[in-house]
């Protein structure tokens, strides 16, 4: 039987040593941990894998919006599928708003009163969000009406993306680079607001078909598949459904604070999507308990100190 | 400064009563769940309120699929807004399959081998959703082609409703009974596979526009608005964001394991959505920890019984 | 391969009915609910049975002091293992002080100016704790000398319990009615400064081999062991590791909010125990996830009920 | 009102670089890790604090035991709180015994039979604890009858250290750089089964009070006194308490998966420690929420480097 290793640390230790020795406890947190740093490493390596993240929760506005701008930049990442939030919040810092400095133990109801909207200890200010309006609606403009009469979310924002001139925006860096953004419940955000009020003077259909379509074709496109999933929600459920086809995915690694025995799919184990055909063995998936803010940044950078040797 | 009370416990007591009791207390659990039980008892007796519920996890597999049923039978809740999944585990039982106990221990390499889907300690046979298939597709056939090409989900669901002739139906009772099912993201699950087949040989737009229009028309019917949050995801945001025109909901519980420090909608209190307009004031407002599939009936019943009086 | 059954809620059923239904369901959150309050019945209807009960988490202070005491009082409960915190709780009130109702986004800083202490939303005066001092000392001063040099907690907490005229305190409950109360943690607590304090000065040693002695003996008495855990901690393994001379309990449930996958004890599932001899069998184990402030109060009206068929 | 910064992530990045890019987000979960990165820091560098960790849940068994170890050699740390467990896995290991890698979907029922016992995903043999009672026992016999008398587990445990000759042992080389390591639950442990024997038919009192003392002693030796906290229970709660008598802690970072609405201390943020006098202010306080498992190398290797500068 394997024994479990003690990690060793060092002063000077890269990301990916610590990553190593953690991976060689091979049990509990340490175990997982550096395991899904050897599997996202294995991942960034490989040529004939498409690449998906799954985005749910405040990663955009929450500090990582370079950290996964920077993965699809460097082709790291090929398929982006994400909570309307995490776009809107790209959005605005691409119109040059920015987010505030706050606390959870603010009053809400003065918060409402000055104009500023909470996410946990972070605000954003509702004029950005008004903002937005004007500048989605003058966007929506520039594409064809027939296009607009049935459109998939994923072709929607390659158009803003294409319109956003700011080098540090997700939505513009994909669009540049190739990858794909597909947000599947686009109206379920801020942004979607603004599209519901245009759909209501303007023609705009945007077909969810169209996006499901397409993501089943890219799982289609290379050899491999891997899947990297930060939170849970839809993001999670759509990119791990769209897999079924060819037979699930290759390699999976989740990071995610929800718990699996309430039974709800975000904090399930993806071991369970097996028996979905939602993924194809139990090799190269591990789930990591944890905060994917906190997470996900030293994963990524563990697997890129990998590329190294 | 008011005081903690203590909770007696007798023999006979309703669970009205030893929610009263938990109210008493007015701090921690007990205080929060018998808040909960107040404010649930105070809407089912409310004529001039719309009541929304949001379901988000195992709830239809996980045994209460009649709980929330006879709520719309009796008229307690009028507008649904659910998961995908919910939606298919409602029909395949409303057409004769049966969910099976497992095992959370299982393999599912095994299980995909048997031919079993698993939801933490809960199983379903692959085919009773091949099943699910041919079932859909008759139902959509008859539904007119020029209405499939710009259908909500809630029109779409309501057809179904119709057509599905089992009165412990979800689907089939709110489709009697008046009560609107929406399912925003209802291309994300085992039943949208089977949309997404159909839409690739027959005519299909599942148009989310028509769904965001009429739930926010449905926040204007009556004079207030209340909600039931059970889980998180895309069903508590959409229900809630709806109600931003309108200034906000009334009165609101939530009951969920999600944690709000990571900072992700699902987990987040629902104080926070003051800050979004997506509720009106602090008062009538309570988050439960725990699992709504064990609370939410107990909550039922408690506030049930309270209208006896 | 046994099905998974629904919920049925009626407006004239009581907890236990409810709870009966919960258990039918079988799998996820009512499954584990239902068979909770089962062998919660069983338990209590067992004279063959000693039954303990762990106290972690502010149940005392937050609304259980009287279902506790009352469980004691109807011969229902033989045993508690308790962290000091509910044992000073609970002698507060015997000496007449309230706990406070406050918030949990309070300044801290202004609290210890006004002399209030926090857990969570309530409040607690500095100055009942100073109290406490007082009557500790008065109480200590009346065990005789000799008694003193080499004390268990549990013979510690019968004296006091005799000294405390209150009869809705657990302390003088359990004396009372002959339940022993364990508090192998006792210093580390309020209480536990005040008697390390008079320890300097006067002849005290509080022996924590008496209490474990004390607790296995108790293990042998009666033919079966049932244990009741509330939280996890220092409460939850002392009482599981003292079943292991008799080969483990017999019948356990334990309610935790605290997750399995840190691999800390305080959520680690009952059937590991078995492991470490801990428990007998699988049989007649149960994890429900959820606050057992909420949920131990419904389930031991449950359990209560089942008694009266 | 300040701006929320977004990480960069680069290949040659360092640990303690990647923690100020964290902690320059200043909100989330990432302005969590970044602050507790810095404190951390701050305080190995502080020559005139005392540093204290406390460990509960599985660290020694679960991969931390040479870093817990290697601080404490490296005077990092001055004084340790641990649960028994953690004392017993380190003796264990300093005795030659190895834990074992395992899975945590395994049948307790069978480990029994195999003579293994579970914590979560590892094993350890049921042979190695027996080995421990033997050990034990012939140190204790080496401590002068009169000592054990009268006994606190730092100083029984700095005897056990000094017997157990093996450079990788927490307890061994504490006693040589002359850390303290406190276990004041020690009896509630599987070498408190084996002292607890032995008490019965050798001369042995382990006096808690004793070891408060020392602990209280220790908080007044230097100018600040800064703590580590690794997992909750009584660990945490002693190291706290044990610092009222000098107004409470300079320097706090708390690393749990437990959650604080539950009202239980080992999910209770450190602020609420303010009203209770055992935490100073609130500045240099942080609570990062994830597995101490995973986040504590990461936060030590970024502090250890911080030195460097």
């Amino acid at each position: 039987m394997p024994l479990v290793s003690h990690i060793k640390i060092k002063k000077r230790m890269s990301v990916s040593s610590l990553a190593e020795q953690m991976e060689a406890v091979k049990v509990l947190g340490p175990g997982r941990f550096g395991k899904a740093a050897r599997i996202l490493g294995d991942m960034f390596r490989d040529k004939n894998c498409t690449k998906f993240v799954s985005l749910a929760g405040p990663l955009i506005p929450g500090g990582l919006r370079s950290v996964i701008t920077d993965l699809v930049d460097g082709k790291y990442i090929n398929g982006v599928v994400t909570t309307g939030a995490n776009v809107t919040h790209d959005m605005l810092e691409a119109l040059g708003h920015k987010h505030i400095v706050g606390t959870e133990a603010a009053d809400d109801t003065r918060l409402r009163q000055q104009g500023l909207s909470r996410i946990y200890d972070l605000y954003v200010a509702q004029k950005s969000i008004e903002d937005l309006e004007k500048s989605t609606y003058r966007m929506l403009g520039r594409i064809p009406e027939p296009k607009r009469r049935d459109i998939g979310s994923y072709e929607l924002l390659r158009e803003f993306g294409k319109q956003l001139q700011d080098s540090t925006s997700l939505l513009h860096t994909a669009q540049v680079r190739g990858a794909t953004i597909f947000c599947p419940g686009i109206f379920d955000s801020m942004l979607g607001l603004h599209l519901w009020t245009y759909s209501r003077l303007h023609a705009l259909i945007v077909n969810p078909l169209k996006d499901f379509s397409r993501l089943v074709d890219m799982t289609y496109e290379r050899k491999r598949v891997g899947v990297i999933i930060l939170g849970g929600g839809m993001p999670k459920h759509q990119v791990l459904i769209a897999n079924t086809y060819r037979g699930g995915v290759d390699a999976a690694i989740q990071i995610t604070l929800d718990r699996a025995d309430g039974g709800g799919f975000s904090g399930a184990p993806l071991e369970e999507a097996i028996s979905w055909g939602k993924v194809k063995t139990p090799r190269n998936l591990v789930t990591v308990v944890g905060d994917a803010t906190v997470l996900f940044p030293i994963l990524a950078v563990a697997a890129l100190q990998q590329l190294r040797n």
